[in-house]
């Protein structure tokens, strides 16, 4: 039986990765749990939504990343409580794990700002599930606008809104106006797939709101050349199963479109808040959880929170952002600090974050960089963009297939990811839905075997 | 309005894929309709179960593939009837499509001898949700059997069984067989998945049935090498959730297996029965359709069959088996044969099989192989066996990943795609499961957190 001092991790994103492998060969015992049995690498979900990559293309095995990691043990579990008296987690299967450090990097979850119901008909992109149930209903609604003739009802089908500017949504909008505009532009026969609508909205007044301004314009600029409509100060009041409901300086107004993305707001997962209510935390609005200069919540110091979960406060006053970049700084550090108290050396200096920059890519060969100072912007940004993404990866074998699938989509515009799989025909109602549309068409006979037909006005 | 000559084509498989592309430029309209918007390179599916290949690599947008071809317009849709008096197809959404000529290649579905219940505990390997679900409980049961301590609870999830012994049945054992000996090898810390049970069983005599005796001898062997038992002349009386039930020479065994997968027979496709209904069409214990030596159905010289679906008689009286080639040249042959009946050409002579030989694959640079009298085995037939899979795949893109992937694994044994993803976690219920089995077992924390155990027998 060992006596070593037990690490257990929660969630196997990049804080809790990071934090596991900087633990590699010290005197701990790890226990790595998360739900799912692999690492996503988010940044580029964007593209499993858009049919440029797999997911098995941009998610690693949990086990397989800490193989030979003879000291850590990866479990598949989902935790659902934290007991800081006993030190223990417990699971929802009923397993229980002691630990004499905790690291919680659990995470946040998309945000609907208490509109439950939005969810159904705008997913949000924070799962390997919702990234293709996005690809679904994306190819689908070009799939159905091929198949009916009503040109109001083909209209609303070729119209593709993402809410929020941020990276996610301008990534988002860039690459279905590429979908649109280049990867089907000869694939269907009734209808003109570059025709199609795509729109990015959000509340603040312009596109990327943590950018500076020069490059949030060009960012702008790069978009509309895409064609893609930027719609800035804009609320969504409602979304359906029809459209959006949007409050503007103008009034409210309703938007038809079936295919509604969500790039909103997070906030934090379920856990955090099961955290909070056992440590009494204070938490910001979003939920994350306060934690001290090294990372641990006032009155536990075996318990360090990392990730979007931590509302970690900079030198100068302000949050972190919850990026990548300073989860898995924060995850190396509590890492770090966490063998220094078993080696009984002194104690850490405060967690300092060091910000190598932000990046958003735009679209093929174009992107925005904002790093020491440096602002960059079209190809060399994407250059960039392009380096750190393919080193990041954490698998060898994902990052030369993920480089190899970008220089041919780069030479041919084509995508080889377009599978609709799985439930999405009964999920999106594919049958039901034509069925009514097909009544209302013309005979769809006509249609199909005649010549393409002229262009109509979207 | 085009008066053109109207072919319908329902299935985008081999079969009707390679009809439409015969029909490509001839002063005909084409319209294929299928369920799914891809076509699947169906031989490499037992590379997506067992966690190789990304779905995405094995599958091509039928869009993507006809997209320049100006003829052939694609469809979605599930047609549901065939009403040769109107000469119409009827689809699910309630569209209909008038036809001149009809090519039916809807294939076929996996058959359990009448016993659907089998289907929820033994998935069979024929569409991409399938694949998935098996990688799904390949990988689940690895999960589970990490998490539980009871020795025979253990050996149950630790042994996976094989139903058919044809080519899927033994790619899927030697596949599963380098997955637990060579793969997960350094994954765990409680289980060695290197002592799992790997059983391809059944009711033949030998493995490989169609095959050659010498060549199916090799197969038998090379299984047992990979540490796969072989046990033939078996008959499955019944399938639940905690295994199987046995009929042998020596009387009825019950075999605990938490992993079974459905490698044996297949029946026409649902559209298949319709149409026999149709037509009256005489069809074989299998559902097949009968066909006349120019592939159309007895008395509607209009509809023709192709493929699995298709009971064609060869020259020697044998009928074809349901492969890949077979449909393939027959889809090419329908294609011609009405192309002349347009132009009034005289009568195609009578569809012949060009035999190219048959292949099987059992694991890392082995396989068997007959083609044109010729017996080869071991990497010989495995270079031949990946080259013609490479040649055939429809999509450039596809082909250069998928060499790469193979290479990189071959170098390496990893496996890129090894997600559990979508509802695995509750269909295979593995929280309940674990629950009940954690109570069962001793603490857990002691397992977890103990240096790895000895080794268990199996």
């Amino acid at each position: 039986m060992s006596e070593r001092w037990k690490v257990v991790i929660v969630g196997g994103g990049f804080g809790g990765l990071c934090a596991a492998q900087a633990l590699k060969s010290k005197p701990v015992d790890v226990t790595l749990i998360d739900r799912r049995n692999y690492h996503l690498f988010q940044p580029l979900l964007y593209q499993v939504a858009t049919g440029s990559l797999s997911p098995g293309e941009i998610a690693a095995p949990l086990r397989s990343v800490l193989s030979r990691q003879k000291n850590t043990r990866v479990l598949l579990g989902d935790v659902q409580d934290i007991d800081p008296a006993s030190k223990r987690v417990l699971l929802a299967d009923g397993a229980s794990f002691e630990y004499d450090s905790l690291i919680v990097a659990a995470g946040s979850q998309s945000f609907y700002y208490g509109h439950e119901t939005w969810r159904e008909w705008a997913p949000s992109l924070k799962s390997v599930e919702e990234a293709t149930a996005i690809r679904h209903k994306i190819l689908y609604a070009f799939e159905v606008a091929e198949r009916i003739s009503d040109p109001a009802q083909r209209r609303a089908w070729l119209t593709f809104v993402i809410v929020g500017a941020g990276a996610t949504g301008v990534e988002l909008a860039g690459a279905i106006a590429e979908i649109a505009r280049q990867t089907l532009k000869h694939d269907f026969r009734s209808i003109h797939p570059e025709e199609a609508r795509i729109i990015l909205m959000d509340g603040a007044p312009r596109v990327l709101p943590p950018f500076p301004e020069d490059l949030a314009n060009k960012a702008a600029r790069t978009l509309a050349k895409l064609g893609v409509q930027v719609k800035t100060g804009l609320m969504v009041q409602d979304i359906d199963k029809e459209g959006l409901t949007i409050q503007s300086r103008d009034g409210i107004e309703h938007l038809e479109a079936r295919t509604i993305l969500w790039a909103g707001g997070v906030t934090a997962s379920a856990l955090g808040k099961i955290l909070a209510t056992r440590t009494k935390a204070e938490t910001d609005r979003g939920g994350r959880i306060k934690v001290g200069p090294q990372l641990t919540v006032a009155g536990y110091p075996d318990i360090y929170v990392v990730g979007d979960l931590a509302l970690s406060i900079d030198s100068d006053g302000k949050p972190l952002p919850g990026v990548a970049q300073v989860a898995m700084q924060q995850g190396t550090y509590a890492a770090r600090a966490i063998v220094q108290k078993v080696q009984n050396e002194k104690e850490r200096s405060p967690f300092k974050y060091f910000d190598k920059g932000s990046l958003a890519v735009i679209g093929r060969w174009s992107a925005v960089a904002n790093a020491f100072g440096f602002h960059l912007s079209g190809w060399p940004a994407w250059l960039i963009w392009a380096f750190i993404h393919l080193m990041y990866i954490v698998q060898f074998q994902s990052r030369i297939l993920v480089f190899i699938q970008w220089a041919i989509q780069d030479l041919t515009f084509s995508r080889g990811a377009r599978l609709i799989t799985g439930a999405a025909a009964t999920d999106f109602n594919f049958n039901n839905e034509l069925a009514s549309l097909v009544k209302k068409s013309a005979d769809i006979n006509k249609v199909v075997q005649s010549q393409p037909p002229a262009r109509y006005d979207l």
